[in-house]
């Protein structure tokens, strides 16, 4: 049978030929996920995705979800996946089994979730925003509240959100207006709106827990003065049965581009004086507490996008191979010339190739992201944990901004792949573009990611987490240049990451002078740039696996191996190019942005 | 109030400052159209698409058209706007006044047709298509068939179609598989199925007539035993008037990604033995016909990518403008800091600026591409119509390949100014993007338009029309290194245009080589530089127009100009680097991506 969702292959190969996934099994902490493990895990995940999850994900998007007389349905066909799902144990893949987790690393939960958020992403977000709020509460929780609440979150009896944006306050979250009232038990009294609330109400669990960002009577304007509440949907006994609900209305879901069966709520609490919700963590802390769930949030939609993408460059792969139409271009003069698959045809090989760059990239890119974070938790040397660390924080905006938009892009190539039938109802690849483009806009825009990038993680720690990602790079170009036929490849990559290196400086630099603006003005440009080369040089770093195993491979694992030495050789003789021109245009005269009139737009 | 739909001001330079349209009065033909006229007829144009065509597209998107006991509804809201369409004789803007037209110049249309498509293309293709229908009859019909079809089809009273495609025959048209048999009174009987036929039924007009592609009994196989007819929804008596149904039955609609509001149909031909159509031209000449229209049709198409981006632009600046989000980058560590519109934040304004240098590019290639039409019209001398006709050629690959992808781009940055609210059906963002999708694979995908280009079009008349165009952007070069603000984007404009030209030489070379599937492989890479390049020429263009008029001109005309002149700058130091190095791969080493082995890809 064809491939749905992702390219198996490709997964083993960046696990366990170009990662050693296996190797963390070496780790007390990881001990039961040897290869084996992680193989079985995978299968028992690709199982799930590809016979519960994907049927269901059309009648998701055609069904989508309505709120009628108060009560929010979601697409039927949900209930028996989400059921599955959490039979199966997959809310908290990296959690504590203590309370329902099943703590394995992180970088096989990423493969598992390429699989469930390719095959149906409106779908995870249930689950995804449920293991979100659990993942507070173990952060921050009081012992009581752990118990009160974790577990059943975990396990995905009951569902969690996330509440922060309000019509005001988006972007710029401090802005917000909920304000949680001192109430004499210790509980607080919650009023106030909040919009676009994924899963913010359904019929799937029997309570929702829904993580308020409020600001406590009195407390500072703007983000000093936010504070982190639980609110369920239904108030909870301290024995964890629960009880009456608890004012949360919801009183709209949006009609939106894509993701249809994930129920896109506007919430109301207290508005009829009677919503009770409990601090969680320390009062005024709420926004660093958003902070420190960030990397994972944002892992977490950079895998969204990865997952559109994966879909649908396997099936453009797919209707390439089946679809005849046309004939062999050099054979178009013949007497009787026979009609070929499509994937015959230059111009669409090269689309395909085009989209497994990017989709190999993303996933070597998502996986060492993962790694990274199973790294922090498996160092034993606190220099070796910060670099990890420091890994991490610089890549997460690359992961999130710049695999998003490429995401779209690669969509969008899925689109076009299948000709007219790209554009209708019947086909896939039309929903996965629809989906995919939310990615690019919650958990922080990419123009947010941007700033991220060039703001905070570039000058952190005077700049070492880039100093370690470009001496990362340098090594895989050390390693390519042995290898004769990679060796114009490193060159390039090489050429490639030093003026990386020197676009950083001068990007930097003219952030802290007073051309601050100018710089900020393109830097989702350099942000573009930066995963161009991270791209490239993961390109190079599967060359240099596959290439020493050509000559002695099978026959289909030769053309495999074979594959991603032309694949690399296309992005970094193909797309680096172009690259470099940018990073010619950043590095040079950065363009005055600026000084463009704002009454030169139309009035 | 704001303005919305497209920049009417822009559209003012390009038409009078730029390429000073208003000179075709000169010419006996378009003596009506003086500027004065020109204008009035801009205000008309702009008074419907405001007041009629763009209050029903939403209604148009959520509705959408349903078939059911064999009969198609389109939204009602579109009965109105249809009739007030004709009514202003809309429907055959350039075409003769005897037959019901207006006899206007093509760049007056196309200024039109930006504000008809932009604000409501669904229900443009009902009208467009018709007129192309018209079209076809004019070009190739008896005496007889102008007089009983003309008429009806450019005053909208009946409406058209286009029938070509089929399940198994999509871009390979030639394999189509519709008959026509030959009957003794000279007509002939239709037996088959098309599909994707858009506006293929509906219940705006009393009928609908519809060319179709079939083989003639006996005919050769492929492309060269084609034949084209006119197949009426209900047939049509000598005298004109309306007779009894035809067996034409819609057999289905699409579910699909955009343009809701038009009926996309699966017509059966004949079902019933007793489908009627009459022969239109020669017999076997079908494609040739089709050919004949091609360059309408696709500047059509080009015209509806722009529009979607013209609109989507606009849109983004009105946002921008209004929407009050976060504070001034500089000021965030004050005490109190002042929220402000998002247009001031540097990304944003940078994503404004970009789709507007892009869509004021596209504006300029789509008028001065009717401008040649109307110049071949109006030439009196051999050569010089022969020059135009070189440059339309030429030219319509890139209008309808490069603009409709770069307008699913600009679409793309509309949704992200917008943020979240960009993915909700409340605002217009997500309904351009997904109307726009359409425009990069219909009437030939873009893939298509590339081969075009790379194929017919550059080594066309012994590359003439390539050199010409090139002769042209020298002529801008030349007047704007007169010009000392404009000197230095003067030379970077030079070296990729000389850079295209060798470009041009290097993928014309491989094409004919035994490599010319390598050359087939990256010409839509070569398209999108050669449409960067066009684009690079006109934003210069453009600035030689503007830099001189900054001085004298009153401020808020000043801002005008000064933004052409910034733009352009943006344009060229920003964008074209990129396109540099772009070049420099394509005449380099061109990627060896016919090498890739299919199984290499996911099985």
């Amino acid at each position: 049978m064809a491939q749905s969702i992702a390219d198996r292959r490709d997964q083993e190969f960046v696990l366990h030929e170009m990662l050693n996934a296996a190797d963390l099994a070496s780790h007390d902490r990881f001990k039961e996920f040897n290869k084996k493990t992680m193989d079985m895990v995978l299968t028992e995940a690709r199982n799930l995705a590809v016979k519960e999850l994907l049927p269901v994900s059309k009648e998701g998007d055609e069904t989508g979800c309505t709120l009628e007389n108060g009560k929010v349905t979601i697409p039927s066909s949900f209930h028996r996946a989400y059921k599955l799902f959490c039979e199966g144990e997959w809310v908290a893949m990296c959690d504590d089994p203590e309370f329902g987790g099943q703590g394995m690393p992180r970088i096989l939960s990423m493969a598992a979730g390429e699989l469930f958020t390719g095959a149906n992403c409106a779908f995870l977000m249930y689950p995804g925003l449920t293991h979100g709020a659990g993942k507070l509460v173990e952060e921050f929780g009081t012992e009581d509240q752990k118990k009160k609440y974790l577990e059943n979150l975990y396990t995905g009896k009951w569902a969690g959100t996330m509440c922060l944006t309000e019509p005001e306050a988006g972007s710029d979250v401090g802005n917000l207006t909920t304000i949680a009232k001192r109430n004499e038990d210790g509980t607080f009294s919650i009023t106030g709106s909040k919009i676009f609330i994924s899963g913010g109400d359904q019929d799937l669990t029997e309570n929702i827990i829904h993580p308020v960002l409020a600001r406590i009577e009195g407390a500072p304007a703007g983000t000093k003065g936010i504070s982190l509440f639980l609110v369920p949907k239904y108030r909870v006994n301290d024995d964890g049965t629960i009880s009456e609900p608890n004012d949360v209305t919801c009183t709209g879901l949006e009609e939106k581009m894509g993701i249809h069966g994930n129920a896109t709520a506007s919430l109301a609490f207290g508005s009829k004086g009677n919503c009770i919700g409990e601090l969680l963590g320390a009062e005024n802390k709420g926004m660093k507490a958003m902070f420190v769930m960030m990397n994972e949030a944002r892992l977490g939609v950079g895998l969204q996008g990865f997952g559109f993408a994966s879909a649908s460059y396997v099936n453009a792969v797919n209707y390439a191979k089946e679809r005849i139409q046309g004939t062999d271009l050099t054979k178009i003069f013949d007497k009787d010339p026979k009609p070929v698959a499509i994937i015959n045809h230059p111009d669409v090989k090269r689309q395909l190739l085009h989209m497994k760059a990017y989709v190999d990239g993303m996933r070597s890119l998502m996986y060492f992201a993962a790694l990274c974070f199973d790294k922090v938790l498996t160092s034993t040397d606190d220099t070796d944990k910060d670099t990890w660390q420091g890994l991490i924080e610089l890549l997460i905006p690359v992961v999130k901004g710049y695999i998003t938009d490429r995401a779209f892009e690669v969509c969008t190539q899925g689109v076009q792949v299948f000709g007219g039938y790209g554009f209708i109802s019947e086909y896939p690849q039309e929903q996965l573009l629809r989906d995919c483009k939310i990615t690019s806009i919650y958990e922080g825009t990419n123009g947010i990611q941007a700033m991220d990038l060039l703001g905070r993680k570039l000058g952190l720690k005077k700049g070492k987490p880039f100093m370690d990602l470009l001496t990362r790079m340098n090594q895989t170009i050390a390693a390519a240049k042995e290898i004769p036929e990679l060796a114009d490849m490193a060159v390039r990559v090489e050429t490639a990451v030093n003026k990386l290196g020197e676009t950083a400086m001068h990007m930097g630099m003219t952030a802290m002078s007073e051309k601050v603006l100018d710089a900020f003005a393109v830097a989702h440009p350099f942000l573009d740039v930066t995963g161009d080369v991270v791209m490239a040089w993961l390109e190079l770093w599967r060359a240099v696996t596959a290439q020493p195993k050509i000559g002695s491979a099978k026959k289909k694992d030769a053309a495999f191996y074979q594959g991603q030495v032309t694949t690399a050789k296309y992005f970094i003789q193909w797309v680096l190019p172009a690259t470099l021109g940018k990073m010619d245009a950043l590095k040079g005269n950065i363009p005055a942005i600026m000084e463009m009139p704002e009454d030169a737009f139309p009035a």
